[in-house]
């Protein structure tokens, strides 16, 4: 493909509202432009990088499996009404009937139902590669959390929990392949569940320097193991040495509400301040206040007290609510305290000799016992896990990575088989109801996560598989001269011949400096590069240099296009 | 593929609503899932199919030198405000800024504007095969008229009106082939303009029996040639012989309001009769009427008057609207009338010895020659062409036929361009706007109009370019049979030589009777079907038929496969 004719539109400014690499880069190299705040087109670069991502996507679904439907973006709203997800923010309502699909449990369902009625039916599994709709209130991030996107949605239907488990195994490691094929290093971690299920789920994990999660590793000779969601990890905190409490002493102190600032005054290690902190737990319009306690110098993962309490609508709580309830903000301790109910932390159980708030303005407690001095309603795990934390399997030092979630997998039980009513015969003659899986991958996030993994100062470093082009040819010589019409010649044989290979050969024939092409190139992120100049013509040869790879190398010309085939076809 | 695993779904009852034999046989044999008026879901099937002919569009746009991007359906409410086409009302409105895009050129072409600047960037085609949503009044007749459907549409950009009438002609040879490799006979047509243009533009009409169209054609020796949309066709009316008219008299007369029952009473031919049709033409508030006279047998095409006098909201006048106007109802005629302004249709010239109203309750006017006896103010060509009319070029015999508008193309000037304020250098020095074309076909309504076009009363007939597969293999013999399995066997061995070769073979292995299996794979509309049965096995053979036709034939085991791969693959 002749450059000239290839509609690619690169840019030297980067965009002013890129948030991220993948929103600048993309944008620059002209793969994308934006339309609206999460809304993007793709551009002649973008759509052949979406493609070969859809196609690598569609195999590995195919493989275990799944047939691939298109199901509509406009839904019926019936069907949100009865599954009672109708009112979530997020949906689009183009007309007074409709909403914009976000998701396709509503319709796959019903569909399935009309297929399965005898446990010959089962397994059934469908995807589809789809445009999905969010009105998400913060598009950011480039294509990395968009309004409308392009997703892989599978769902799958099972006569046995048994089979589902075994089913969603073979498609976790189908999505494993998937990153792999797209070279990306993914993560299948356990998720906490969140607003699909309480079942078991996985989230694919992507280390990248811009991910909105964290994931936890065990860090085994410099190699990564073990991911935990940060939202669930469980680690063993920092040591910390205490010396044996004396009798508990009530004092004046003139200190502020901070651990780190009263730790200096005291000549203290935060670790020896038994820190507490109070939580709303909203229950229909009423709301209860729970003290949770923990050494200073560690941090209370809100998702643990939310799952401890089984309550998704836990928050801190307020100063008015702390007021009125009767507690001294920077003093609170669950120490001779009955104002509302405490929980400590696993971390509390070995503090001794160690500080604390005494319930009443400018007062402490020193040479507490935890344990011995406080009274806790329970124990349990409540802390947030993070560098410097060890396993508490394997005693490894934990490391603490942000991750872009690359796709994810449901165990959704009969939560929408029970809502749709379907139900088969089994083998014995009974009615069932069929257990039911989804697997989710954003298809163009996919794009913009190989972006954010894959790219330098210079710009972007597509992996061989999803290269917009594989190989950039740029013949140089002096713009109109006979020098440059014969690199143009020898750089066209050459491109006619990858072709003919099904290589896919972008011939950079525009009259730009070579200092422009090169740029270009590098911005587009081409894996190979070749050029043909005056200079290496004169050896017989041509440049050969790789994206990834400072080094250039001259190769004879009747060797490259061999060499190239064998570069991304090896046998 | 077995059928087992192929999620196929065929059903024996028609769907109660289908309007149309795509709807019905669509959904029938599994291809596709109404979810909403005018909203389906493309089963495994019906998802095949759409890929396939995706893909012949997508090669065929790129043979145009067309490059493939992908606009968003999310598109700023503030672009067709600028258009003037934010008021449209097929358009839905999922917030307040934005219009699921019914059509891209307000995307497209500030987009184009970023990349021409000068005429080297000129031409520039892009395209997309994106979902469309249309907010249809009456969605109807399957996938034909839908809400939301998958279309490609194309958008070229040339510095001059030449290079864009030679792409325009490049761009409508490669639209009759799609059309040719889908396996349909279309004809390009030109068209009255439209709501997009009143430059030259082109339909792209397939003939089937439920068309919404109609179309003129020619016919020469049996051929149907010249094909002229009916909106817009010229053509020379069935004879008619007039005898001289002595001078005009008027008489009391009982008769109906109705052409063919008066010329029974008078023992008339219905062109001797001169008829009025008053039409209304709305001008801001005001309404002017105009009457249209012509042959009796003849009628009015609402098109041709809406073009000549350039109101496309003319329509007949109402009952109201006639009496307010001083208008006898059934009376009406252009002799020694003043009240309004009367037009003559070309048939008019020769009509001697004819009846009319005399503008006045029970009163006629008899021997009238209307060019002598009545007033118009011009003369025109308002007449409907239908069967019985002969060419104004040749003389030959025209024929009406049912058409669906398969695709259609426009020079569509520099409208956008103007409205977008694209400019770019030419070589001259000056500056200047790129003329614009664009060029849509409906892939979904494509998928509707083959099966409309290639149909019998057992179900759908797939020209071998876009059949779900190609070979269906059903293996015969008693359920859980010795002679089964051997028929499984030898279907399996075939299925899978089949498939090496990149031929699609569907393997019916399901245990259904022959009856169901053949009644599904015609239903279906494979076009080969393959029996493997022990009778067939006894004589080393299998039965070979295709779906075309209606006779079977015994091929040998061992030949088999080479003469299927020859059959959709001749060398």
């Amino acid at each position: 493909m002749r450059f000239t004719r290839a509609a690619i539109h690169t840019s030297k400014e980067a965009p002013k509202d890129a948030d991220s690499a993948n929103a600048r880069l993309l944008t620059q190299g002209g793969f994308i432009h934006r339309e609206l705040a999460g809304v993007y087109t793709y551009l002649s670069l973008g759509k052949r990088v979406l493609k070969k991502i859809e196609q690598i996507v569609r195999e590995e679904m195919c493989s275990v499996d799944s047939v691939e439907i298109g199901m509509p973006a406009l839904t019926p709203i019936e069907n949100w009404i009865q599954s009672g997800r109708d009112q979530v923010d997020i949906a689009y309502r183009p007309s007074e009937k409709t909403i914009l699909g976000w998701s396709h449990e509503e319709i796959v369902t019903p569909l399935a139902r009309e297929y399965i009625s005898s446990w010959k039916d089962l397994p059934l599994s469908l995807f589809q590669i789809q445009t999905k709709f969010r009105n998400e209130a913060r598009a950011k991030a480039g294509v990395l959390r968009g309004r409308e996107f392009l997703m892989k949605d599978a769902y799958s239907f099972h006569a046995t929990q048994e089979d589902l488990d075994q089913y969603y195994q073979q498609m976790l490691q189908a999505y494993l392949r998937v990153y792999a094929r797209c070279g990306l290093k993914a993560y299948a971690i356990e998720a906490s569940g969140g607003v699909f299920t309480q079942k078991i789920s996985h989230e694919f994990s992507v280390i990248t320097k811009v991910g909105e999660d964290v994931v936890i590793f065990e860090e085994v000779k410099g190699k990564l193991k073990n991911p935990q969601n940060a939202e669930i990890a469980t680690g063993i905190p920092p040591q910390a040495i205490f010396s044996p409490s004396a009798k508990l002493e009530k004092r004046t102190v003139k200190r502020p509400n901070s651990i780190t600032e009263t730790a200096k005054i005291f000549g203290l290690q935060e670790y020896e301040i038994l820190k507490t902190v109070v939580f709303a737990l909203p229950k229909g319009k009423e709301v209860e206040l729970v003290g949770i306690s923990l050494r200073g110098d560690l941090e209370v993962n809100l998702s643990k007290v939310m799952a401890y309490f089984q309550n998704d609508r836990v928050r801190p709580a307020s100063g008015e609510e702390l007021i009125n309830a009767g507690l001294v903000q920077g003093f609170i301790s669950p120490i001779r305290n009955t104002k509302i109910p405490f929980y400590a932390d696993e971390s509390v159980k070995e503090m001794t000799n160690c500080n604390t708030g005494a319930n009443e303005p400018d007062q402490d407690y020193f040479q507490a016992n935890a344990e011995r001095d406080a009274t806790f309603t329970d124990w349990s795990d409540f802390v947030l896990v993070k560098e410097g934390f060890t396993s508490k399997q394997t005693g490894n030092p934990l490391k603490s990575e942000k991750c872009i979630e690359a796709g994810n997998i449901f165990d959704l039980g009969t939560k929408y088989s029970d809502v749709f009513n379907i139900r088969f015969t089994d083998k014995d003659g009974t009615a069932k109801t069929p257990v039911m899986g989804c697997y989710g991958i954003g298809v163009s996030r996919l794009m913009g996560t190989i972006v954010e993994a894959h790219h330098d100062e210079k710009g972007i470093l597509w992996p061989k598989s999803v290269a917009p082009y594989q190989v950039v040819i740029i013949p140089l010589g002096k713009s109109e001269s006979l020098e440059f019409a014969t690199s143009l010649k020898k750089a066209q044989e050459l491109e006619q011949e990858l072709e003919k290979s099904g290589i896919e050969a972008l011939l950079d024939d525009r009259e730009e400096s070579a200092g422009k092409k090169f740029a270009d190139a590098d911005l587009i992120g081409i894996p190979l590069r070749i050029v043909v100049s005056p200079r290496t013509l004169e050896k017989n040869a041509v440049e050969w240099k790789e994206r990834a790879n400072a080094e250039a190398e001259e190769v004879e010309i009747e060797k490259v296009a061999a060499r190239i085939k064998n570069f991304f076809l090896p046998k």
